[in-house]
């Protein structure tokens, strides 16, 4: 549904000429995220305030035409594509750190700050607010809110999800209503706060987040932890696990990840390597050794092949730029490449990744798995030329299997990046027929017209 | 609406005979929970699976009579009590654990395992369930669940909510959903587990639990520090925080607690401290001298009168006898004390707790305080005799001007108690109009007639 002339003009007197667009170079710039699926809007508004928002949302609510709201585009589902056209209303102008609350632990942010920007405001203060996802250093909380991110440290402090109090949403009737609290504890009424999170920006637009923030660590250690069998990895991160230690992080890469990723920077990656760990922990600076050392004669009794804790800075760093680097390295592989992000019980880790071999195998298509093995989120990428109709045929086929194999073992379709378009068909293999209706029936509710981020998450 | 003959016969039929009652007696232990609010109800059943809870909701559904959900009892605000008549669906046989994984850190509960035998079930296998509100060895984890009951460890470990990976529900057109995951992530869909948790028995009944377990730590260590004014205690606690220590409990009470406990137990409290300290930390066993120190070395440089650190079992159990003696010893003292579960901003603490002396001294009520001093969690208990009317007309006032204070000061009316029957008439303090509307009409989705838990949480 293309937006009139008219409300074209209604727009630009809400936010001023210099805050919309409908020139192609630009609205190209807002026809894609990280998925690759590009549509382009009609479209595109850069609100400043809350009320701009409500007024925007009033408007195509009134005249029906869709909204779609954006932070950085970095989305792995195309959550913030406009698949039947509209404005897309990007959040960039919502870009201020409001408060920081070092006495109550607190930090109230616009949803266009850079998670990465927060991340360094509250750590100056000796705070810390977790929540980590590998795009952090563009990805905006909004996104991050709207998506549920996770990210490496994850397994030892959790969610997104976890660390939100309150928001101020619009929702898509035009109303700014405000969830949650600004306290550590609060059971007041329905729990808005986290029916938000995670909706994939379907039931509102967050306009403000109140985090919670824990004190920060004094400092970590990092660990490179090299396998011949990927087996014996995952069998190592569920021991640590099991006797109860909490790394920061317990990541993983494959062979095909550690390859790719050693062809794009050089820096010396074991390549013969099965399966390669990076385990991090955190806590006062003279207790590292203690708690690293245990972890390392632990990995090495269970059959590691090599183990080495970085001894500098630049060591450290060159590890987790290795790990970072791993999803732009196998784009540059295969610009094609369809990423999963899959969880399955932290014990059920070697059977699905046996099961991606054996698929890669069938299919003949290079699989390279990586991610978060402390909580059994992996991502599991597809590399595939999408001109070819056989290769995209034998991925589809594969990406099913994965699914069923996923959800045979106890596991979720998604861990971190929500189900947007790219997972809308699969959802019904997940979620019964009674619980999606349900859903369906609470976005009717907050949305009768349908006007918000139209074609997201249900199957259309 | 009292329930027909003919209802009660189909429930029968669906329950078995020995599994429904009418009698007075029966329906009398059955009237009441922790608020001393009691409604009689018109029956009461016992259902044993899903499929009898499914059956019971949908007769009650199409022949339009009311169904309360209960666990133990235990609440404090009146959410399990038959206001308006109709049955009590006791949920005491739902009973089972029917899991412990210890791979995947998971238990799979039923609603009406006491959240203590949760406990020592998992403690058995080296694994902790943290939450752990003062009802614990009575209470139930399905109470624990529509309350997102807090407690003194959620100062380090969060809440309820921040435990559920998944539910088996009820809905009140009688579907039986699965919501939410058994992995440590899970983003796919709307969150409809943490819509479920803390709704007071008014969206759904809770038949299955899947929940999130830790690794045990391996011991904890407890210490008393005792002050001789309120507010360097809780500028004490401000201070532990600000610093980056995290103990596992920060507990505290004041002088009229204090005295209440220790006329009733006995144990040498010092009663002319105007608040005590409980602080304990936990981790490897030979770590906890080390975590302790800093706090015992802190506490008295900014002011502590005496700090003790239990060197015994018995120590400890004493110490956590006389906390969790404060709501039982008040009691004693007056059994119509109200108790309240405000939440105010951590370094608000001083604030609140002078605002309550000053009501105590202008209304010349006993006001006890204790409570969960890590979270800003305050229990204000207002002493009074229900069947004098000046009192509870004082009492009245007092309240409003606690929860309006609480609201100024950006806190919350409830952190871990609910609304239920005692705080609905303050709801709208605390929650916008449109706010609430939406709550309202959540509540209408899930239960077009309106048949459970009718009357709870929201103003009537």
């Amino acid at each position: 549904m293309a937006i009139s002339e008219k409300n074209f003009k209604k727009l630009k007197q809400i936010v001023g000429a210099d805050n919309i667009t409908k020139t192609y170079e630009e609205l190209f710039c807002y026809s894609y995220d990280a998925s690759t699926c590009g549509y382009l809007p009609d479209a595109v508004v850069f609100p400043k305030t809350v009320k701009e928002v409500s007024e925007i949302v009033l408007l195509a609510n009134c005249d029906k035409f869709f909204l779609i709201p954006r932070g950085a585009g970095s989305g792995m589902t195309g959550g913030s594509i406009a698949t039947l056209g509209g404005v897309v209303v990007a959040m960039n102008r919502f870009n201020r750190i409001i408060e920081i609350d070092k006495n109550n632990f607190i930090a109230i942010v616009e949803p266009g700050v850079i998670t990465n920007h927060l991340h360094q405001a509250v750590e100056k203060e000796g705070l810390f607010y977790p929540p980590d996802p590998a795009s952090s250093t563009f990805s905006t909380i909004g996104g991050n809110l709207a998506e549920c991110a996770g990210g490496p440290r994850a397994v030892k402090y959790g969610v997104t999800r976890d660390y939100v109090l309150g928001l101020e949403v619009v929702l898509p009737t035009g109303e700014i209503i405000n969830t949650g609290v600004k306290t550590a504890k609060g059971v007041v009424g329905y729990d808005l706060t986290r029916l938000i999170v995670g909706s994939e920006g379907t039931l509102g637009i967050i306009t403000k987040a109140i985090l919670k923030l824990i004190p920060l660590p004094e400092a970590a250690m990092t660990m490179m932890v090299v396998f011949d069998e990927m087996e014996t990895a995952a069998h190592a991160v569920s021991q640590i696990l099991r006797r109860g230690y909490i790394p920061k992080t317990i990541e993983y890469m494959d062979n095909a990840s550690i390859r790719c990723v050693e062809d794009y920077l050089k820096i010396g990656l074991p390549i013969e390597a099965s399966a390669l760990l990076l385990i991090e922990v955190d806590g006062k600076k003279d207790e590292l050794t203690k708690l690293i050392e245990p972890l390392k004669i632990l990995c090495e009794q269970l059959g590691a092949k090599e183990t080495k804790i970085a001894k500098t800075k630049e060591e450290t760093e060159s590890l987790w730029k290795a790990r970072k680097a791993v999803s732009p390295a196998l784009f540059r592989y295969a610009p094609d490449k369809i990423n999963e992000d899959i969880v399955v019980p932290k014990d059920k880790i070697p059977d699905m990744v046996h099961k991606i071999k054996e698929l890669s195998s069938k299919t003949g298509l290079l699989m390279a798995t990586f991610g978060h093995a402390g909580d059994g989120n992996i991502h599991c990428n597809i590399m595939l030329d999408k001109k070819d109709k056989e290769q995209v045929e034998k991925a589809k086929y594969a990406l099913d299997e994965i699914f069923n194999y996923t959800l045979k073992l106890g596991g979720t379709i998604s861990g971190e990046h929500g189900v947007g378009i790219t997972k809308r068909d699969y959802i019904s293999k997940e979620i019964g027929r009674d619980e999606l209706n349900l859903m369906k029936r609470i976005k009717s509710l907050f949305d009768p017209k349908g006007i918000l981020n139209p074609g997201k998450i249900f199957p259309v």
